[in-house]
C-alpha cells in the first residue's frame, strides 16, 4: 500500500489525483491487474469523471450542494456536517480501477478526483495495487 | 469466498458489519491485498461512513427517504418498492477495501455498513479476500 | 483485460451485460477471485440491480432524470450535459464483483448493467478478472 496527501483549500472540492495515482501504479511494477483508490475519511469521497473541462466538476458540485442542504429539519448530529457525511456515501469511499499494460485504464477525458465535502482541510488517499508483475 | 447473515429490524436501517468483515479477512491470512463486500440483494447496499455516531447514519437514512419518497407519478413497478432499489443503486452493491498488515484500512471514524432499503429482512453478506498470504 | 462494445438507442438507459461479463470471465479460467467492470466514459457508469422486471430500471431512469434535471441555473460546462455527468458519478465508473467456483456472484435477482446517461452511442466496456486459476 502507497498513500499520499492531499491539501484542500475549499469547503467543498474535487481534487485531481491522476497524476499521483498513476505514479504510485507505474512504481509497483504491476502489468496486468486491479488499483483500489481509497479515503480513509467519512466526509470526503473518492470520483471519477471529467477532467479536462473544470465547468463539470463546478456544476456537479452545485448539484450536491443543493440536493445536500446543510441544515435540514430532524437531522442530529451534533457536528451540523451531516451533509458532507451524505455527499461521501454517495460518491462512494473508493475508486477501483483496471490496470493494463502497467498502467490505470481511463477513458480520454476521465481523471480521478479526491472530492473534498468538508474542507479546507489536509486530508490522506491510500492506493493499493494486485496483480501480475513484470519479471 | 465467506458469508455470513445480517438480520435488519427496520424498513430502512444500517447495520454496522465492521468486526465480522474484519473477522474474515483476519481468517483469510491475506497480509496485503484487496477484499471485496458485496450484498447480493438488490433493495440494500453497502457503504462506508463514520460509525461512531449513530446520529449520522440517523440523518443519512433520513436524507434518502426524503430523497427517493416511496411513491411517485410515474413508478411502474409492481411491487411499489421501487425507492429500495433506487437507494441500492445510489450506495451501490459492494466496497471495495484495501488490506494491510492483515487488516482493513478503515479511517478512525470509518465503520463498514449494510445498508437496509427493504426490511426487515434477514439477509446475506458475502466477502472476497485477494493478495499476498502470510508464508 | 477484455473489452466489449454496447450499442445504446436511447438518451438514457440501462443495458443489461450480465452475459457478457459472466463470458469474460468464464474465459478467464479464474476461480476464486474478483472482477472490475469499468466504463471508460464520463457520461456512462456501471450499476448492479434488478435485471428481471424492466419497470425497475425504468422507474430507477425516471427518477435520476427528475432528481438532476439538464437545465440548472448556475450550470457552466458548455456542452450543456452536466446532468449526464453528474449521474455517471452517482451511479459510478465500475463495479467490483465477486469471482467464485468460475462465476461472479450475483443474487437471484441482480444483473449488470451499462447505464446511459447522454445516448443513443457506440460505447465501451472493460472488464478486467484476478484471481487463483484453474489448474
Amino acid at each position: 500500500m502507497d498513500s499520499f496527501p492531499v491539501t484542500t483549500r475549499r469547503h467543498h472540492e474535487m481534487v485531481d489525483i491522476t497524476r499521483q495515482v498513476s505514479r504510485i501504479i507505474a512504481e509497483s511494477k504491476v502489468i496486468e491487474g486491479m488499483a483500489v483508490v481509497y479515503s480513509p475519511h467519512t466526509t470526503a469521497g473518492i470520483a471519477i469523471n471529467e477532467h479536462c473541462d473544470p465547468d463539470v466538476v463546478h456544476d456537479a458540485l452545485l448539484w450536491m450542494e443543493r440536493q445536500v442542504p446543510r441544515i435540514q429539519p430532524g437531522f442530529r448530529h451534533g457536528e451540523g456536517n451531516s451533509d458532507s457525511h451524505i455527499k461521501a456515501i454517495m460518491t462512494g469511499a473508493s475508486a477501483t480501477l483496471i490496470v493494463h499494460k502497467g498502467a490505470p485504464v481511463l477513458g480520454t477525458w476521465q481523471g480521478i478526483f479526491f472530492c473534498e465535502f468538508d474542507g479546507p482541510r489536509t486530508r490522506t488517499v491510500h492506493v493499493q495495487v494486485l496483480g501480475e508483475k513484470a519479471e
